[in-house]
């Protein structure tokens, strides 16, 4: 019998679709919060954190806002007194209930940020500690591990970012604080000389909005093209049942996604894979990849990782390892030995297509395993982290 | 013949003596550097990253700043322009000559961040792209894996939160826009209410500096105290030698510990460690531990962390795999299988101590498995993540 598992990564497509019809509308309300902040923190926990290091990366790239991610326990536990105006505070819950991301999000506001929520529970404690809401158009996720619920929180972070693009950094603050942004109106566009740093790199930034908005629109058409996958995925797992130890990388973009397959092995197929940046496998433990840890490798189709990444995979390959990749061109695929063809979406989009070969083979993997990927054991659907 | 990684382990405590001594005088230049500066950004990878970690706790919880970590392929492969007036720009590097930590300083200071360094080499790239380095007083680390250049980097992380708690938040920025910091005037007093956040939380934050400084000295003398470990963990290293995963925990300012640990590792004996904050653990993960995946847990003696962690070590005990503790309380002790005691430092100091049965561990374990400490393979001194 089919897992609702596979049926929900089946749904993305339309549930993505759903997603970017109800969100594209919201961009002016977004801009209007926005307005005076200068900075994004995202708030989250488990397949959430992943989508705000995706988060992290579109909107320092393409927004030109600087984005990081907060330590909800500074919140939570050590109660410290920041002063957070000039912020945007997302946070990320699927269910929106979960205890110390509302806290959190609670205490960044009474900081003094501005505050959205993402999540795909309207009416959820979540929603109603936020500014303002990005309900996430999912539908009810039945199998515990998320994969419709995250691929629309990354659908809810591009809208923001493009939403953020197009605003100004600049206005008087919340507080009344000067504005430091005069660089930044201009409606998006990247201005070189105008900025900070008084540099005038080439326009790899900000695209302008309707182009952008177009792409976005191109997202659900590629992660539906990755469900025909689904054959070359079983064929992956049968060789990848008897591994216990797996190291997932990514680089740049695709980092997050790393991080999200990783965390799906992890969840589904009780298999221990690390999840690494490019930049902290180099930097050491790439000494526990050998031939019982095989690595795989996420990466776009282009980019300025896609060099390293496929060098990575020549020099694992060189180690004796196996190296399995997903994405990348056919120079990547030939250092690989097997791959699983990626979208044809610009990098920076592409990691919601990325993750569907990587959803596909968590559940794939548990089915070969025996375990069922619909209720893998130790995972509930909402985790309260504790006291 | 005892290795130089396990001489340089021994180091530590003179090592940091130095360090404090060259850096507690310092703090005057620091205050002033910050000045108008509102949060901490870090640059770091490997174990220069989990020393960030544990800053950004640090920065946050004790002196009031938001403190977060840079992703640096943002700078060195996206050429993101962000606007980074009022951030005070971090890196830390042991060699000081990774190219991409320079490079990402570089960018962060040519994007109106104030920039400082912390390595050990003087002269070298990173400290000539800062407005100001802290040189570590580390001496000459000869083993790969690093040790006493990772507590000396918490030294400087600490000295520098003690001035940034000193230092008024407010005053004009460098771009001469308003301060907003009228409410951190105070000489590193938290006053309660008034803070943006208005409310009035016990003073668990910024102690007085000079008690700060008074107990900050008496960190080289609980690091020295951890030495006395080695046989306990000799012991603890015969039972590890056969296991090949292990999930290192931790929670709040042991988090980084616990990083830090699953990194040496992974570096020295190639375990598969994963290293994951308590959160991410229960979130998920959980389900890789087993009888064949025993589960290492750090906890400070005191704090708010250490109930939680004790339940989490009843609770992975429950599942029938082992764990070990390293710190705690007696109450941690009796939930785990066997514990390397910890410090009786205060939480926010304990991982200067905390970190060294870990460092042993790592030493013990990679004699255990044959493999030399001091060179094991994969890793070189100085990294090149880039292209």
């Amino acid at each position: 019998m089919p897992s609702r598992m596979h049926a929900e990564i089946a749904e993305q497509p339309e549930a993505l679709r759903r997603t970017f019809a109800a969100l594209l509308p919201r961009m002016g309300e977004l801009e209007a919060l926005a307005a005076g902040t200068r900075q994004v923190l995202f708030i989250a926990r488990g397949s959430s954190d992943n989508a705000a290091v995706y988060g992290q990366y579109l909107c320092s790239a393409r927004a030109g806002r600087l984005a990081t991610l907060a330590a909800p326990s500074l919140a939570t536990a050590y109660h410290a007194t920041l002063d957070l105006r000039g912020v945007l505070a997302v946070a990320i819950s699927q269910s929106g209930a979960t205890e110390e991301i509302v806290t959190t999000l609670a205490w960044a506001r009474a900081c003094g940020a501005r505050t959205v929520a993402i999540t795909n529970v309207p009416g959820s404690p979540l929603a109603d500690a936020a500014d303002l809401t990005l309900l996430t158009q999912a539908g009810p996720e039945q199998a515990v591990p998320a994969t419709k619920t995250y691929t629309t929180q990354l659908a809810a972070v591009a809208v923001l970012t493009t939403a953020l693009g197009r605003a100004s950094g600049g206005g008087p603050g919340p507080s009344g604080s000067a504005g430091r942004g005069a660089d930044r109106e201009g409606g998006g566009h990247r201005e070189g000389g105008g900025g900070p740093a008084g540099d005038d790199r080439p326009g790899r930034g900000r695209a302008d909005l309707e182009s952008e908005v177009e792409a976005l629109e191109l997202v659900p058409e590629a992660v539906a093209g990755m469900l025909e996958l689904a054959p070359a995925v079983e064929r992956l797992a049968e060789r990848l049942v008897e591994v216990e130890t797996l190291v997932v990388s990514g680089r740049g973009f695709a980092y997050s996604t790393a991080l999200e397959v990783a965390l799906k092995l992890k969840e589904t197929c009780y298999l221990t894979a690390v999840g690494l940046s490019y930049a902290d496998l180099v930097h050491g433990p790439i000494a526990i990849v050998d031939a019982g840890t095989p690595a795989l490798l996420v990466a776009a189709a282009d980019g300025p990782m896609l060099p390293d990444m496929t060098a990575l995979a020549r020099q694992i390959a060189g180690t004796g390892a196996d190296v399995y990749g997903i994405g990348g061109d056919p120079g990547f695929a030939a250092a690989c030995r097997a791959t699983l063809p990626g979208p044809s979406l610009p990098e920076h989009l592409a990691p919601f297509a990325l993750i569907v070969p990587g959803q596909l083979l968590a559940e794939a993997l548990a089915r070969a395993k025996g375990i069922d990927p619909d209720a893998p054991r130790g995972l509930r659907k909402v985790t309260q982290t504790g006291s």
